[in-house]
């Protein structure tokens, strides 16, 4: 589409179902290296594709990115970058068992 | 540790590495049949494991969960169930090219 001339038009478009699959988790995050540090104490490894700016964590068939919150307002169009009260959104992680959880948590202190 | 008795206490944990996985993105909406309704135009199936407070779509290794945003937020200890302004989240799906963002569009709008 992108690689049209200006003014191009388009035929009817014969409809697509997309796959059951999300490619992309995007956070937009206040201070990009400091949220990796975040996944990275979990022993999480980022990926060799993402940089500085734009730092992957590879899911298995799906990528958390993290990326400057201000840049991610921007490119959605929001006329805000900032936030507040209830985002309502949730990444959950299942331990195995409630100890688990404890061990977890001991772990990501380091 | 749910079932150990109250005033149990827990010997010093091994720290223990999380897999690097989320299991559930959970979404807290208003209406969760609409809400599913959404996805389900773009030819999604819900999950069998789900009920309809809680719609699972499997994704593939993790499911999106959707469930009452009073609820969550009540689960989650927020003292406000409602958010404004940029929430700093995205759930994206890549398609191959430019045309098929326009066709699945075309899908989506049935």
């Amino acid at each position: 589409m992108l690689a049209q001339p200006v003014g191009h038009t388009f035929d009817a478009m014969t409809p697509l179902a997309p796959s059951q699959r999300i490619h992309l988790v995007l956070l937009g995050v206040q201070n990009v290296p400091r949220s990796a540090q975040f996944y990275e104490a979990l022993g999480w490894t980022r990926s060799p594709t993402g940089n500085d700016g734009f730092v992957k964590f590879n899911m298995g068939g799906y990528a958390i990115c993290l990326i400057n919150r201000e840049d991610f307002a921007s490119d959605a169009l929001s006329p805000t970058a900032t936030g507040s009260g209830f985002a309502g959104v949730a990444l959950i992680h299942l331990a195995r068992n409630a100890e688990d959880v404890l061990r977890i948590r001991a772990f990501a202190r380091g």
